[in-house]
């Protein structure tokens, strides 16, 4: 049974709740390893439509990684390496989940918990949310897997005055820098969260999927193969395509199945 | 004779015009093949110095692909590979045009149209353009080809936004998503386009063609060898160089060639 | 003994200047070379922590190479090609500083001068700067060394709009840009840029380099190796880390030296 992280099911909307709330949600190597395996046991799952990545509570997405772990568990380089690799799995289980993934952002997003956000594919968050990486005042580096979402999200540029001054700033800014996606009242976020994935599952979970592999895959150097291409249509032979047509023409909303 | 397309021409501006304003521009088989014509012939075109591509009337740039002809055209995944092969073609003349173009955007923007517009240099929009790509909602996918010039113009994470949630927003949206150059009042967008163009074919025309070159050679995953390098040089011993610094020392205007 | 920069030190922060005011600090070949020297000096001395490069003056940064030494330096290719490997090295000097490099930007950045800013880590600037590449205006262009970091930057589209165009605009249109990273009013440029310094300077020097180094590697299109990424968690053995997370319990400033 997970302790750090909470799963919730509301039909094919799947809530993942990071959940320490008496530490604000700061993340520890047991939450980094239930995280991982809730990522993949929902991306695995077909009838998944959208998944929600958020904080308990209404104080703190996450400030980052637990620092009273230090002792014991990234005291020195050996540790550090077993404890980066739960990380590297589960970041990767974030990029690589196959449905939409939300961020609801509400308060802190710092550190670690910028870098689960960094993987989600649409990050909404209050208007008194917090972001930045100041993890040059402990003396330590993000890793290649934890900084490559973010040079890919806010560009080069973004990320080295991140990291290099280290600054903690707010939703507007996050906003202009292309770190969130979009900045409501603090009383809002929920709400917004529940229309946006509203948005998104009212579309068809074939496409919602296929439009994730491939911007994945554009951003490998490796050119696209005519095979690859030739999968990009697919999707004219799906049932889904054709119950979106005939809602289309029927002007009435289309009911997708994954098929 | 093109019967989808209308191409002008006034001195070395050309005009293409996306032109179905009864179904406002909305695009099929054979306006795709039409635009990739036009495209082509004018990127050979030693005289062009400008391209504007624009939608006919002034409530729509394009809507994208007319569903009508799905029926026919792309009622399955064989026909659709052929279809695709079509617009596959034309985005490529699109991206490959050795001349600077310029997107007139004047009311709609979406889907197709919107992929038009994104493989421009610069896209000039009126505050009351609507822009996204609500094809989810239809149960289909971009292709690679289609994807990749949004990505690289609004990057992986924006992209996201815009395929999965399937919104259609409007023009100041747009600006901050970077997915347009710039915003005018709808009644001041040609003017805005005819003194971009002017800017534009005020300088040296190889310039402009290098730089589009380059910009595009270096997206590419493979490094720049000495020898393309070198290339970077070539326009010290063109005439429109001597022309330049010449007009420049003198304080006048240049006269550029092309040569 | 350098002529046309000038180079200062206070503790761990060295400000290079480029230094020809009554030229507006217009660049030239000796002034690219010094300029190299310098960085590749300060890159190399472990007891830096932060470089600011500036323009003498508070009128200009750099409006760019100086136009008197074209009839000599820059004549045709031949010449042009000596010329930019000068400046190709002094780029590659200033992109691979191991340390931060802070812009402090008054008045004219422009052609050279933006692409000197453009390597930097963090731009600031003043609301009266200005911003642009008008090479297209003599009949020349960037070379790939000199485009790559801008692309880098803004991204294809809006560097395609900066070269195509040529405009010259403002500090508020180059923040939208993405190309400063912050704006100030006039009168307090420098004391942004000292506590931007200030904060850099607090964080760990090696935290710094490294993450330097990171996101230059991930732009490269290469895979990362798993002994590349086993080197993240050299920090987790260094004495600053110590340091950092005693400071860090102890709730005071830490102390860092670079070990």
């Amino acid at each position: 049974m997970p302790e750090f992280v909470m799963l919730e099911r509301d039909a094919g909307v799947a809530t993942v709740t990071l959940n320490r709330p008496e530490k604000l949600n700061a993340l520890t190597k047991p939450l980094w390893r239930e995280l991982g395996e809730a990522m993949r046991q929902l991306s695995d799952d077909d009838s998944v439509r959208c998944v929600v990545v958020r904080g308990a509570g209404e104080k703190s997405f996450s400030p980052g990684n637990d620092i009273s772990e230090f002792r014991t568990e990234r005291a020195n380089k050996a540790q550090a390496i077993r404890y980066g690799q739960v990380m590297r799995d589960t970041l990767q289980a974030l990029e690589q989940c196959r449905h939409p993934v939300v961020a609801q952002i509400h308060g802190i997003c710092v550190g670690g918990g910028l870098e689960i956000a960094s993987l989600c594919d649409l990050r909404i968050c209050g208007e008194s949310s917090r972001f930045g990486v100041p993890i040059k005042n402990l003396g330590l580096v993000m890793s290649y897997h934890e900084l490559a979402p973010l040079v890919a999200l806010v560009g080069p540029g973004i990320a080295r005055e991140i990291l290099l001054e280290g600054r903690v700033f707010g939703a507007q800014e996050a906003l202009a820098k292309g770190l969130v996606t979009r900045v409501v009242p603090d009383d809002q976020v929920a709400e917004e969260v529940r229309a946006t994935v509203q948005r998104i599952v009212e579309g068809a979970p074939l496409a919602a999927r296929w439009h994730k592999a491939f911007i994945r895959r554009i951003q490998e150097p490796e050119p696209i193969s005519d095979a690859e291409h030739e999968t990009c249509f697919d999707c004219f032979d799906t049932e889904d395509f054709r119950e979106g047509y005939d809602a289309f023409l029927a002007k009435r909303k289309p009911a997708f199945r994954a098929l």
